[in-house]
């Protein structure tokens, strides 16, 4: 072990995601089987700058693997962009002589953990947490796999009312830039179409595929809107298609943040530990500046830099081919 | 067995519920089981008028119990309540020698039931399947306790997320006259407040109990809005309360459709079964114009005529108090 | 309210129940309402004896509404059967000038509580808590609804499997004095028959059963046994069956502890909020001695002498009966 | 597209795993899309024997997509391992000039298929099928994400009453030959310990872990048994733990068949409709005797050979490892 590591924080930061209580579960205990003192932040990098640090033992993590949410919680925070709020953070770190920090979140707390970590030679290692599931270096983010599961089941539910009464629902789930949660949950749930922001669906084009579901007996129809998507939200789209197909009574549901909370999968809940695990080992054997992420079945890093530059979920072109296909 | 009801037909009307397949399930094999030839109709009245009226046997309803949404389908019905539609509707029947209906709906169906037994001499028996539970004669309808847990188990999730960043969330549910499932859905979220169709509730009184939470440490708060409030919505609601409390960050979710589907709760399949079966039991020792309804553990009948009167669920007092006591 | 009861103690005993926390949080919070010093008491009535008794404010019952299990855990005590027990009992509650206890939990409980009362002069609320549904008095046992749940869910997976392999399923169910859990999840899960602690049932009628539906094209059996039935569980009437009937692949299931555990339903919730709700205000008005109950939609009171010598839930009739007409 | 391709059957053939249904209905789809005559086996192999081959339109797979078990059933076929029921097989493909066979299982489903395609120059694509998660060329099979989900969502609940009582459980879960589902839900579910059929774990380490816990106050523990371990089930190990060690009382729990139901995961839907959507264009393209699989992201190809030999899953060390850092 590095001697000037006896000490190591965590945090969460950005919006919360299933599976961030299983990781800082991991990332506790790794530390204190590996003999350090752990320190959990509380609130992200404001928790930094309040001096909100504190000491926890392997009991203070019991009970949380299944749990939704953050226990450490999280917040966004302006303070810590500015030099003297960082400055600030340094020295409530420094006070404590914690040298290593663990963050859990996505590319704008990555941003943040860089600059710090480079400024003041504090010893960095990130863990993809975001239900976006669009950063580089990992398969998959922690998260991503709970919300689809909560969309999923969410419209499942939606699917019994809208056969019921020859429905056609327009459903918006999250990812302002990234279309992988609606792409992926429009396959998973059956969808007759999808609207991403990273590709224009023409409304004609929209209109004449749900005209071909109703000419071939579907008894309902559902399209999964992204929120970021360039016609607005799932209420504009909604309007625009009911003026010109009336086949269907037409209704909306925006599933907002209940996509966020829930108790993690199996999934979420193995590779939450995984990368909780892998992150405080890399950061004992001398790594700094590091995303821990999971590529097929393992775990790989990469750097910071490289993380952040490539930055951007790419659209899939078998799964978007795919939605159209499976839906006739 | 009166001789003339040889042949019975079911349909389901309104909104849909969950537990209404297996409450059809339940009509078309007690009937089998009587030696009753079964009929469905699809689209509730619509269908009488279309003579969308099949038979159905006993494996015709394998495999429904446990999924929600109706396989009869259900529609709104206009032209039922005009003459003409009632003529058509009642020598579709009379072609298929059918003189006894199973109505499943609300009271909208009832009314409709009533007015169409009486003119026509049909023999009607009418169950009472409604999320919103705001029927006289029954202690539940069918598809209550199912949508009271679909709400919560979102409220749950939704809590994780407004606990990991210190939120207050408006959750607008179901239940445009009646706020019973607001109520109870308050109590078994543990809800720091309710809006309810019945009952003024001033902005003053809210903002206070949210600032008490606030300064004995909650570290979110719920309030949960009947879509029948006075104050027009979530949003609306939400938007007010912002201008005056700022203590938290506030965010608005609309629960919508999800909460008319999914696969009914061991409540609402145990009532639907219970209540399909006295139907058919009851129409064939004779009765008609009559409501089966759930009371205590027993089933009781209820006139059509008295159900439709006392229509109106009554605020219960006790749990009114309990929301404000529990969540101190 | 009176004067003595400035001081209330709570305990969970016998098996837990999904349901016991919303109840302990609605106990604790309203009896601070009311200005009382509240206590927990761990580990039922050992807790009483081993003085594990602690003052708890509101914020101590935070987030435990939607959690199984019970916070003050239970234990089966022998000693608080024994005089010497009681009488440690009685004076560590006396030390803290504790004159009302609420005890949750079934007859072993209440038959303590009953005694420990009378002999000591101890205020006594009991509040029915058993997934078993077993109790007079009260039309549900806080934790019935969600074992239902917990049980059907279950099944309708098995039943996946079954269908897909034409499998004749026995599921062993808990409730080994009662058929209440065995019967109910029968009508809930569509089971082809059930089998009870209250009443025999012949390995001819049971076959005959099961043949007819191989006959009539049913691709699937599943026949509910109550762990308390008279062929000693589910592995010997499986046994005995698979000599006789071959048409399917048997199987076995014996669901066990996960019965008793999960996040409470809306039901349940409800209902452990009222009746804490209910037994903190009776208490405060002078009652003692009785327990709080669901009848219809009201909580009533009935003494503990009724509750204990009326004990033993009535097989329903016409449940039973629905059991054999639902599954043709 | 291939000429002789015209017709293609599909058949679910082994163990049914939820995620057949999602992976049925993409072949058929994708099938129907390129213009193909598309068939669906009943009852795997048997189904080709008993001549159980029945043309599949677009709308015969609506509404599967999220049901567990197959709607195309699935059985063990000795008849099929013999040349004379291969035979007959053939001759009922050929009868219908169906050149392609799409085959959904486990390694024995892959076996039977490669010696048939051989034998008869009938193009095969596999599809890995199995909860097991066992099988060489793919990350995952289908059916193993919701089986971690199941047996997590069971564990879930037994933990509350586990904490509620001090108790010491000893969880059976499938896996005769592979520990992966063992391995993986230990970590999920934070398992104190885990036996698997690829390592032998002496009686005295693991009761010298389960002391370690006692003695840091765990209130309850955990241990998985894959069904395949070498002291013979979960009850055998039970004994002779209870024997050495009584600190908890002690339970266990047999899952048993509900671990292979359920209605599948958004992984697994996603993974059942990209690998039928594969085998189809991949037939198409002229591919045979190939599984398709997932790898990182992508799909790929591995020859049935490849899949046979190779197969066997790899215990992961650093899973093992963190089963035992994570539970201190």
């Amino acid at each position: 072990m590095k001697s000037n590591l006896k000490n190591i924080a965590v945090l969460t930061s950005g919006g919360d995601a299933p599976g961030m209580n299983a990781c800082i579960r991991a990332v506790i205990r790794t530390g204190i089987y590996h003999g350090c003192n752990m320190f959990g932040v509380t609130q992200g990098y404001q928790g930094l700058i309040d001096n909100n640090i504190n000491p926890m033992d392997a009991r203070s993590v019991s009970n949380i693997l299944h749990m939704g949410g953050t226990i450490l919680k999280t917040a966004r925070c302006l303070a810590f962009k500015e030099d003297e709020g960082m400055e600030i953070a340094f020295k409530n770190l420094k006070a404590k002589e914690i040298h290593g920090l663990i963050v859990i979140g996505g590319d704008g707390t990555f941003t943040g953990a860089k600059r710090f970590g480079e400024k003041y030679g504090i010893n960095v290692i990130a863990i993809p947490g975001t239900i976006d599931n669009d950063l580089y270096g990992s398969d998959f983010t922690l998260g991503y796999d709970t919300a689809v599961n909560t969309i999923i089941e969410a419209i499942d539910k939606i699917r019994d009312t809208a056969d019921s009464h020859d429905r056609l629902f327009f459903i918006e789930v999250m990812g302002r830039d990234s279309g992988c949660i609606a792409l992926r949950t429009a396959i998973a749930s059956g969808a007759e179409a999808v609207l991403l922001p990273e590709k224009e669906t023409s409304l004609k084009e929209l209109i004449s595929k749900l005209k071909s579901g109703a000419n071939t007996k579907k008894s309902s129809s559902i399209v999964i809107v992204s929120e970021g998507n360039k016609y607005g939200g799932a209420y504009d789209i909604a309007k625009s298609v009911k003026r010109k197909f009336t086949h269907y009574d037409t209704k909306v549901t925006i599933l907002g943040h209940l996509q966020r909370g829930g108790s993690p999968s199996g999934f979420d809940r193995i590779l939450g530990s995984r990368l909780g695990y892998a992150a405080v080992n890399e950061m004992l054997k001398g790594e700094t500046m590091q995303m821990v992420g999971l590529r097929g079945n393992e775990i790989k890093l990469t750097s910071l830099d490289e993380a952040l530059n490539k930055h951007s979920y790419k659209l899939e072109a078998d799964l978007l081919e795919m939605t159209h296909v499976l839906s006739i």
